[in-house]
C-alpha cells in the first residue's frame, strides 16, 4: 500500500520508512531538510523537503496517487526547545496538523491517519500506570500542543468522518536518536569525565520504549483508524528511573574502560513530569507486547554509540 | 486604563468598546473591516483593520503604549460557518490566539488577557446547569477551536506566568446582533408569513445572556486574570427553550399585527448540543447576577428590530 510519512527525516520517521519499505509498502516522505540520499538510506519512493501544506500534499499525490495511510510524525520533538520557542512548536505541531486534516477532508477523506502524539499530554500528577482515559494535564507548551493536535484530529474525525487514530508514545529511544538523556550521557561520557551530574533527583520514572516496538505498535494499530478515533498509550508499562538508565549507560561505558561517578543536582527541569509510565492494557488487548527491555535496549544503544561506525552516521 | 479589543468590530466588540469608553478607558480596536466611523460610533481611540499579528500589535503599541488589558474577542463566531469551513475557523480562533499570546509573552507579559470563549466547549451530554469543571466535549469544530484557544492560554499562563482569564459565554444576544435565531426569526417574520418552521424540536435549551450582562461580567472578572487562569461560565443559569424564544418573538411581532403559526421540523442541526445552560455559582460568588431576563431582553430585541431607525443601522 501507499504510505505517507510526515516528518520522515526525523528519528522515528527514518526507522518507520525502512520498516514499511521492508514489508513492501510504497513510502513517500515529507518534511524539512535536504536529503538526497533518502532513497538509498530508507527506500523512500519520494522525499519532499518542505512544509506540511496543501500544495506539498498535492505534490505527493501527483507523484504516486492518494495514500492509504498517513503517519503524521511532523511536529515539535523537544520539551526544552518548545519551552524556549513556543510559537515555533505551535506552528510545527498544531498548524501542520490543521493543514493536513483540511487537505484530507477535501482530497482524501478515506485515507487513514495515524497521528503520533506523546505521553506529555498526560503531564503531571500521575502515580503508576497511565491509561488513555487518564486526565490530560500537560506541563509544557510541548504537551499542550500535542494535546491540541489530538483535539484537532478528533474534531475532524467526529465532524467529517475522517478515519483517525492517536498513538501517545512514551520515551522513545533507539539507534540514531541524537538528543535527550541517552545521547547527552553518551556524549559526555565520551570525554571520560571523573564524575557526571544530571538534573533532577534520579528518581524520575519513564517508560522507555524502543523504536522497534513503536514501529510494531504503529503496524498493529493503524488498521483501527476510524471516526471514533481510538487512542493508544504506547509503552511497556515498566517504569525505569533516570538513575537506573544512567547506571546502565555508565556500566556499558565501563566495559569500554570509562569510569565515572554519578550524581544528581536535585533541580527539576521546567516542563518535566515526575512519572510517565503507560498502562499498556489497551495495546495488550490487541495481542501486542513490547519486546525490547530497557536494560537491553539501552545497553545496545551505548554499544552502537561506541562502535567504530558511529562517527558520521546520520541521526 | 488602556484596553485593546481584538474583534472590536463584531457584535460584542462594539458594545464593549462603548461600555469601556463610557467608563473612561482609552480603547483601541483590532480586527477585520473598513470602519472609518469607528471613533464616532464607539469612541475607539484607534481602529486597525487587520489580522491579529505581531506587527499589528506593535502598531497599536506605537499608537498609545502598552495595554493594561486585552479583551480577545477575535475568532470564529458561528457553529454553522465553522462546520462549512473549519480551516478558516481554526485560523480565526486558534492561530490568532497563538499570535497574540506570543506577542504578549515577548512584549507585554504583565498585560492582563481576557480570552472570550464559548459554552460550545462543554458541548454535548449535559443535563442541567454546567459548571466550569464539567467535561469539555465539543460537538463541532467551532467548539473544538474555542477549547484549543483556552488550552493555548493555559499553556502560556502556566509556563510563562501571563495573567489570563477565560470567559465562556452562553448564547449572547442583544441589539445589533444580526445572525442566529433571533435575527433569523425577525427577518422571516418581517415577511408576514402565515406559518414559520424551525429546525430541531423546539425543546432545545439555552441560557440566553444579554450582551449588557456580558459587559458587566467582563468588568467584574477582568481584574482576576492570573497565571492560574480562572475560568467563568457566563450565563444566568436559567434555561429557555427554543420554542419559548420563538413564541416570545412571535408575540412581539403580534403586537405589530403579524400572525404566524410556529412549527418544528424535528431535525437536529449538526454541531448543536441539546442543552447549554450555565451554572452561575462561580460568578455569583463575586456578587454578580445577570440583570436582563430573556423574556424582557428578547421582547426588547424585537421592538428594536421593528423600530423605524432599524433600517440601515450597522450590525
Amino acid at each position: 500500500m501507499i504510505v505517507w510519512i510526515s516528518g520522515a527525516k526525523g528519528f522515528i520517521g527514518q526507522h518507520l520508512a525502512r520498516y514499511l519499505v521492508a514489508r513492501g509498502d510504497t513510502v513517500l516522505g515529507l518534511g524539512h531538510g535536504l536529503w538526497p540520499e533518502a532513497s538509498v538510506e530508507t527506500g523512500l519512493a519520494y522525499w519532499l523537503n518542505g512544509e506540511v501544506s496543501g500544495s506539498n500534499l498535492n505534490s505527493l499525490r501527483i507523484a504516486r496517487g492518494l495514500p492509504d495511510l498517513v503517519v503524521h510524525l511532523a511536529g515539535g520533538s523537544s520539551v526544552g526547545v518548545a519551552m524556549a520557542n513556543p510559537r515555533e512548536d505551535f506552528l510545527r505541531t498544531v498548524a501542520t496538523t490543521a493543514e493536513l486534516l483540511e487537505w484530507l477532508r477535501q482530497e482524501a477523506p478515506r485515507t487513514r491517519l495515524v497521528a503520533v502524539s506523546s505521553a506529555a499530554v498526560h503531564g503531571t500528577g500521575h502515580a503508576g500506570r497511565i491509561a488513555e482515559s487518564a486526565p490530560t494535564r500537560p506541563l509544557s507548551p510541548y504537551g499542550y500542543h500535542k494535546l491540541m493536535m489530538e483535539q484537532l484530529c478528533r474534531s475532524y474525525a467526529s465532524s467529517y468522518g475522517l478515519p483517525c487514530l492517536v498513538l501517545r508514545l512514551f520515551s522513545v529511544y533507539g539507534p540514531g536518536l541524537r538528543k535527550q538523556l541517552l545521547w547527552d550521557l553518551c556524549q559526555r561520557l565520551q570525554g571520560k569525565p571523573a564524575s557526571i551530574e544530571l538534573s533532577g533527583t534520579g528518581g524520575e520514572l519513564r517508560d522507555w520504549t524502543h523504536v522497534q516496538d513503536v514501529l510494531r505498535a504503529i503496524e498493529v494499530t493503524s488498521e483501527l483508524a476510524s471516526p471514533e478515533m481510538p487512542v493508544f498509550n504506547v509503552g511497556s508499562g515498566r517504569a525505569t528511573s533516570v538513575r537506573e538508565v544512567a547506571q546502565t549507560v555508565i556500566a556499558a561505558f565501563g566495559e569500554a574502560g570509562v569510569r565515572s561517578e554519578l550524581s544528581f543536582n536535585g533541580q527539576v527541569r521546567a516542563g518535566d513530569p515526575f512519572s510517565l509510565v503507560a498502562d499498556p492494557s489497551r495495546l495488550q488487548a490487541l495481542g501486542f507486547e513490547c519486546h525490547v527491555s530497557s536494560q537491553q535496549g539501552i545497553a545496545d544503544y551505548v554499544h552502537d554509540f561506541l562502535a567504530p561506525a558511529h562517527v558520521g552516521r546520520s541521526g
